[in-house]
This record gives C-alpha cells, sequence and structure tokens, in this order.
C-alpha cells in the first residue's frame, strides 16, 4: 500500500518521492534509476552545460519509460538550457535559486510541469506568481546551496500559502521517518538529495561516498568560502552546505580576504583540478548522520517508502 | 484517542507535549494550564532566582493536580536551585545547556524525572552517560537559546541514539502538524516555547504577544548582541533567537566592538529598564509564522493534540 498524494497523482509515480537535482551529480544513470523504483529522478542540469545536458539525458531517456525530469539554477542558465531540455519530453522542470517567471510559459507551452524550489516566504509568493505546478520548500538543512530557513516550520508555512499546489519538503530528509515528517508537515512528498549522492548511481568521486558515510551532521557548515574559490558567482543570499575541509578551516570567516587573494584563488584552482580532498568541496545536509552506507538508489527509494509506511502504521496504532 | 508515547507513559500525561521552560516567562500559571489540560507542564526557572522560583512554583503546585516540571539553565544553576524546586515536588526537572551531569543524582533521589535538552550529538551523549530519562533534541529553529543544528534531521539521530529513553522535539513545532511530525521522526512528543509564549499566561508585555502575531519566520535571526548587551554572561557557544529590533540592525554582526563600549552598554540597560521595545529582546521561532493569535493555554495544547490526531488518521487514509 504505497502512500498516495498530490504529488503522486500529478506526476503518475508511485512513491512521493523525488531526487534532487544535484548540479553534475545527479545525471541520467541516478535519475532514471529513483524513476524506475517509483520515485521522480531529477537530472541535475546545474548551469545547463550543453554537453553534459546531452548525453545524461539521453541516459535518462533511454533507461526509463517512467516520468523524470531536469532541475537548473535558475540565475545561471538562459532560455537555450530549458530549450534543449524541453526537447527530450521531461515530465517536469524544476527551477531553483533565482527568479522563475522568465521560464515559466515556455515549460508550460512544451506540456511539462513546472516545479520551483523556494527558501523563504518572498520566494515562495513569487513561484505561485509565476504559476509553478509544484513547490519545493527547501530547508538550511540541506547539503548544497540554500537559505536560512529550517524545514520542519517552513514546510507548513509554504503549505500554508501553496492552496492546492502540492509541496515537496527538501533538507534534512534521507529515510523514511524523515519522509513522513514531510508529509505530516502537509507536504505531498520529500525530495532528498545528500541520501542520494550516497548512491552507486551518483556521479561522485569514490571518496565521497566515504566522506558521507563517516560525516557527522554536527560537522557540516554553510559557508561561501568555497563558491568563492571556485569562482561560480553564485548570488550572495546562498550559501552551501559542505563537510568541512582543510580549505574551510583556512578561509572560514575571512571570505572578503579570500577574494582579493589571486595566489589563494589560483592555488585552490590547481588543487581542485586534480580533485584535491583538502579542497574539493563535499556538499553534505544534516541528515548525514543516517547515512551508514552506499546503496543503489532504486533500493533507497523502496526503503525510504516502505518505512514511511511502517512509520504511518506505527502512529495509527499510537492512536488509543 | 489521543496519542499515546513512551513520554505518556513516562510522565503519566495525556498528550506528548510539553512546555518549554522559557526563563521568566513561563510562569506558574501558564505550566498549570499546560498541565491540567493535558501536557506537561514545565516552570520556566532560569537561572534559579529564589525569589521569582518560590512564587511561580508554589503558583504551579496550587493551580493543578497534574504532573508539571520546572527547568533550568545548567550553567547558570547552583545546587541550591535545584534543591529548592525539588522540594515542591517536580514530577520533573529539565536541564538545558550546560553538563547535567552535576545534578542528576540529586533529582532521581528526590523522585524526579530529568530531562535534559541537548543541541547536538556530543551533548546528547552527555546527557544519556548522565542518566537522563527523557533527552529533548532542540534544532535551532527554536525561539531564545540554542545551537546550530535543525530540528528534523536532528531528532532521528538523536532518537538512533537514545536508545529506550523517550525523545522529545523542539524547535519549529507550533501546531498538530509539527507534532504529528515529530513522532513521525520517533521522538516521543513535542517541547514547543514560542507558541505558548503567544497564550494569555504567559509572563510577556502586551506588545510581545502582538509582535508574535504579526512576525515571520524569515525575519527571525540567531545572534549574540542581545546576550552581551544584557551582561548575561551566556556561553559563546548558544546564541539567541529573537525577532529583529531596533538595537539589533544596531549592532548585528558588530558584537566585539559593543562587549567594548561601555556607553552602548549602559544606554542598552537604561531602555531595558523602561521595556523599549526597540531594545527588548522579542524571543521567536521561526514557526512564528503559524501563530496568529493569542489564545488560553490549555486550548492550545487541545487544539494541538487534536489536529495531530487528525494528521495520523490523514496519513493512514493516504496508505491505498
Amino acid at each position: 500500500m504505497p502512500l498516495t498524494t498530490e504529488f503522486t497523482h500529478l506526476l503518475a509515480v508511485r512513491h512521493p518521492i523525488a531526487l534532487a537535482p544535484m548540479g553534475g551529480i545527479a545525471g541520467g544513470a541516478l535519475a532514471a534509476a529513483v524513476s524506475n523504483a517509483g520515485g521522480l529522478g531529477l537530472v541535475g542540469g546545474g548551469r545547463g552545460e550543453a554537453d553534459w545536458l546531452d548525453r545524461e539525458l539521453a541516459l535518462v531517456a533511454r533507461h526509463t519509460e517512467r516520468p523524470w525530469g531536469v532541475g537548473f539554477l535558475t540565475w545561471a542558465i538562459g532560455p537555450e538550457a530549458v530549450d534543449r531540455a524541453l526537447a527530450r519530453r521531461p515530465a517536469a522542470v524544476m527551477l531553483s535559486f533565482g527568479d522563475p517567471a522568465p521560464y515559466a510559459e515556455r515549460i508550460r507551452a512544451a506540456g511539462a510541469l513546472l516545479i520551483v524550489q523556494v527558501t523563504d516566504l518572498d520566494e515562495t509568493q513569487r513561484a505561485l506568481d509565476a504559476g509553478a505546478d509544484v513547490l519545493v520548500a527547501q530547508g538550511t538543512e540541506a547539503g548544497g546551496h540554500g537559505g536560512g530557513r529550517a524545514t520542519l516550520p517552513f514546510v507548513p508555512a509554504v503549505v500554508d500559502r501553496a492552496g492546492p499546489r502540492p509541496v515537496l519538503a527538501a533538507g534534512g530528509i534521507a529515510d523514511g521517518r524523515g519522509l513522513a515528517a514531510a508529509l505530516a508537515l502537509g507536504a505531498a512528498g520529500a525530495l532528498t538529495g545528500t541520501r542520494f549522492q550516497a548512491s552507486r548511481e551518483a556521479l561522485n568521486a569514490h571518496a565521497v561516498g566515504q566522506a558521507l558515510i563517516e560525516g557527522r551532521g554536527d560537522d557540516t557548515e554553510r559557508g561561501r568560502a568555497l563558491d568563492i574559490a571556485r569562482g561560480g558567482d553564485w548570488p550572495d543570499r546562498y550559501t552551501a552546505r559542505t563537510l568541512p575541509n582543510r580549505f574551510l578551516e583556512q578561509w572560514r570567516g575571512r571570505e572578503d580576504e579570500l577574494r582579493g587573494d589571486a595566489g589563494a584563488l589560483s592555488a585552490y584552482r590547481a588543487a581542485a583540478a586534480r580533485q584535491d580532498p583538502d579542497v574539493v568541496p563535499v556538499w553534505a545536509g544534516e541528515a548525514v548522520d543516517l547515512i551508514t552506507d552506499l546503496r543503489p538508489a532504486g533500493e533507497l527509494v523502496r526503503a525510504m517508502a516502505a518505512e514511511a509506511e511502517g512509520v504511518v502504521g506505527r502512529l495509527g496504532r499510537a492512536l488509543q
């Protein structure tokens, strides 16, 4: 008996679980594995780099017959990235971090659903105004980029504003307990990143999986230093949550100094080019505490759904 | 059909809801109202100021026959505050922010349960080592003082470490959806502050209730400036979440400068003495979005419990 919600109905998926479109990490194989297991696989299109997108979208389309989608960094893309994705007939396009309005009509006209990720109440209003079909309310405990609200109180505040539109909860959810909690808050499902990053199909270096298994939520931190070093032009309002590394230990709290230190920036880029673990970011959410193994993504979807169904049964028995 | 948990059994209360012992705000009348409605009322003993404690504990003991308790700031008290409370025969003593070990034996020997609030995994281990009977896993979205973990991923991480000991979730919970989410995460109940601060019985100035009704979760912030100004010697690791005010706008990010500015500190104290709303902190958690009225605390307990029971019923129907 799967848990059905407005999201499973709207997207025609079996489980109320979506893969966070982690840029460059959620490739076509991972997205297809999530979709084949009954979730919604979202390819991490990031800034819309054409070759990567062509390759990974071809992969997902080849490996699943189920609904799948693709996500972009709204502030970093132009219409051509969206058109390139729409040409592959995704069920949904997800836009995160920026104003979705310029792309909304184009996405709907192509018959895809528009999913918009929001990190505060103003972004929530903007997403509703743009006509988002699904909102993702992302909390600060999420791995990678995000804002400052925490998932548990943010989700019901978004649900109260979203009316009939389904809301997914994101940030801090890595198992069926988190999924069941999301549903209790009024969300129609959960969008999960870090847990799927620790899967067989994620496009990570091997060291990243191990770091996620060993990492503690207490140790994760939000900051800007790595984005400054990577030269990514990220809008200041979005920080990134990672595990600590030597580079962060050196530059934490000295971001302005780093910005002006050409030597340090070029040393970073040289070290990053050889994948030096002292500098390369390991994006990780606080739910990393709940990750103890690398598993096939399809197994993760099924286990998360089954655990959530078990939690709902347990709660029912607590009513007495 | 109330939701029963290990917490409701252990404390012999009807609902898995506890009042956060907000120092100076959760007085005897508020604690008694929560206990009379079937929750666990906890008087906010703060630093253990003797006159306040005597007055408010006499009040709670007079106004309820149900179990009630008292909470303290662990780092700020000595054994005499605990003894003063134990003399009134509370069902539980809650210790927050500091090492509970020096008081654990004394509390248990008096027949009270020891509740320990934790804000990270190291504190969790310390609380377990001290023999806590109940843990409160507090997330950073909580109003007032706290740490950096977010409730949703922190609670299951604490539950996994706590074994059979019941865990309450705290931070970001202001309605039955949040309570049901806490139970889904494996908690045995929720401890709620801000929502009860916006109650008829809380010891606030009238302006505070109105500020909580109007405040947005997006606007709340964690910081140290107000503690520096108040001269409270709070350990650096705990910041306080409040609504913004003019004093914070002036000093945010300039905490070290404030510490050395005798003129500013004395101006703060003069303004605080006349309850100037530009300087007095309004403690508020991110769940302030969900607060739209001031209500009697007993009504809040009953409404939160009934809504959580309804959520559990709705989740059961989603299993199909």
